[in-house]
């Protein structure tokens, strides 16, 4: 692993799930990997899970850690190549990269979609150039279009749980009052197509198709009811619209998950990224219910994290 | 110890305070408990001395930390069971307090004051509820009405500075520019009144007493004068009223501590929580005399932090 | 060493180098000397590179560290001697200092320039404060007129790259889009112009004369051509007049470093302390080109402080 943007960059993703469930069994059983490193962890917008979550991998693992909140700061970053910098951007991104990858082992970096340019977002503009410009391995903790660490987190808590050797799990879109990015559906289809032991489905009011890249194929079943009946595992996430990009088309009441929708379903299992607007999104009788696996996902971060970071230190 | 979060939490007092003299004399030969620990420290307003002796306290224990500046990431919670969240707020605290519990194993957090819902402060419902969710132990950091770890670190210094077995205690109201919370007040009643070997006296203005619930009969002298007759402590601190919450009755700066006042003590050594308003609180004659305790006082907010994580961690 | 705050303080700045460039070949190998000490850094005004080289510079030691983001936290000091602290100011810089000094074993400094009252900046009152009140060595991060440690890591650079026994140094003055401090340039001065085997040279326009009492006698030539004939190395940096105190007098667009300055030197490597506004101080040519020394010398700003970090901690 060179480093970690997609499912792709996993490579043989079963030895990375098994990794991160022995390190989970046994997390601070590998610091020799990371002792003397450092991880720096820029952010360009706000995060609470995916920081303390990376903070917590780092410090199992014996690894020190740097945060950046590099849009508190308030410290604007030139991206285009050549430009004359007499503007508001004080550092170009070339040099603020190159530097700070002095300064660390690994380079964690969240980024964000603009929801307004696709191209832009879909061509990961701003993750494109810090993968070009950084001399260490980079982590994305969640970039225009991806967040892979959540999806990784996500396969970590269904292949713990799962109740059987083959599951159906539902990805259902959920109302919510903003708009937001594609970045965890996106990513959740980027894993969960290629999980051999899945069965997926997706399943959103029409107007809401993902960008086929990610879906890779899979199943789509506008029919929410339907594509619930039989499912062992059913994550729930709002997303604006791929196709009129950026916004919110209709936000149908009913797409919101209560107990009469996952009485359709084989028992299943509920995950959701969090945060969650509780009753909004899915109703309090799903997230409190025995089969809500919310909090354990998110502490599967933790292990994801640990895993990825385990795998690009134990060259080096 | 299950959580702190007042004296009554301290249990045996004397066993806590002992232990707290003790990892001061020593304090990184206790690392075998903090070791591959993690201290998560939540801060919803601002903090200097208790963010930054909680650091010093963890890595004292071997313990990793991280800190959450919730305020200052405008990352507002939902607080209301059953509250459909499609208004402001992006996460119910039950969410955010039960995740974050999957990062640490120990949490601390500080709340504030509304200042103006005296039910609601006092009923100290926002700390309730971080107590319901967490699943981890918690420190209260300072919550709606008590500071334990301040008046903690203010009984090390006395226990370690005391001139003779039984000594005079006083806490006295002083001036100030703006209304303050009444936390440290409330929990120096709160722990000094439970000492054995303290003689405890209160003194402020009509109009400043404070929530009998902390004060538990302690002796009220509305006389300032009269009551730092024969003192060997001193502990200035404003606060504004419980009776009229919240507001500022009056502000006589004849209160304010000098030389003259403290000459009716018995050679009393100094006490001030910090941040102190010189000159308006506490003159610089008082605070820079010889008898001053506030530094080493402020020294010791590592050691009552330090006793407590050992408590909480050595069992886990 | 006592403090870190200039030139003069790193007394024989022979066997300092020696101490960074032997700890650069093994970054890990002084954790003995760092082990259970903690360095606290205090930033009055936000940083990137200082910040992280810093905590770098820690962790390679085994130390610990805190930050504190004292602008950020809108956290305002009195700095007046006696005075009556009924305004905004919430605490005196003689507490907070004395109470910081309690939380870490080196307290790091980062204090700026008014550029309007230059008696108060080059007089340092606010340093000279926190150096008067600290009860742990201090360490300047960047003051009102030095920042030691980028000139210790620029003499890194020049020192472990140099291609011949005497080398020709030169600082040149730059265009830039603000009026900057003269606290780079000032502490180049005062280093290069101590280093024997170095020929320093300073070129700018009229008009932006430094402080003679940096300066010391050097060279300086206001012809920028004829300063970098047969150059081994350039700085360029942008300062305001220290004479028009904090004015920018004219920006000549002539004084941006080209190749075809470059041209004129001896094959020189460039040098620059970052940010860099790119096209306006300097051509992306010269920046990208195969002698520009940027990143390194940004990397030795972790083995300037890590050397100044074992020296101040090898003592205690």
């Amino acid at each position: 692993m060179k480093n970690f943007t997609s499912f792709a960059d996993s490579g043989d993703y079963k030895a990375l799930l098994q990794q991160a469930l022995e390190i989970k069994a046994k997390p601070y059983g590998y610091q020799h990997i990371g002792r003397n490193k450092t991880v720096g962890l820029i952010f360009f917008n706000p995060s609470l899970r995916t920081r303390l979550s990376s903070l917590k991998a780092a410090y199992n693992l014996g690894t020190q850690a740097w945060v950046l909140n590099a849009g508190a700061d308030s410290w604007t970053l030139e991206m285009a190549d050549g430009a004359v910098m007499n503007g508001g951007p004080q550092e170009h991104i070339k040099d603020a990269i190159a530097v700070m990858s002095q300064y660390c082992d690994v380079l964690g970096v969240r980024t964000f979609p603009t929801l307004k340019e696709r191209d832009e977002d879909y061509g990961e503009v701003v993750f494109t150039k810090i993968l070009q410009y950084a001399t260490v391995p980079v982590i994305s903790l969640e970039s225009a279009t991806l967040h892979p660490l959540q999806s990784f987190a996500d396969l970590i808590t269904v292949a713990e749980t799962k109740p059987k050797a083959r599951v159906k799990v539902v990805l259902t879109w959920a109302p919510h009052v903003r708009a937001l990015p594609q970045c965890v559906p996106n990513s959740f289809c980027d894993w969960f197509s290629e999980i051999d032991w899945v069965d997926f489905v997706i399943t959103h009011p029409e107007g809401y198709e993902l960008d086929p890249k990610f879906t890779k194929g899979a199943r789509i079943e506008y029919d929410q009811h339907k594509a619930l009946l039989g499912a062992d595992y059913v994550q729930a996430k709002n997303w604006s619209s791929y196709l009129n990009y950026g916004q919110v088309l209709q936000n149908d009441p009913a797409w919101m998950l209560t107990p009469e929708h996952m009485a359709r379903t084989h028992n299943a299992r509920f995950l959701h990224c969090l945060p969650v607007r509780r009753n909004v999104e899915v109703s309090d009788a799903v997230l409190d219910a025995p089969g809500s696996l919310i909090v354990q996902q998110a502490g599967n971060r933790v292990f994801a994290m640990q895993a990825v970071l385990h795998e690009l230190l134990r060259g080096q």
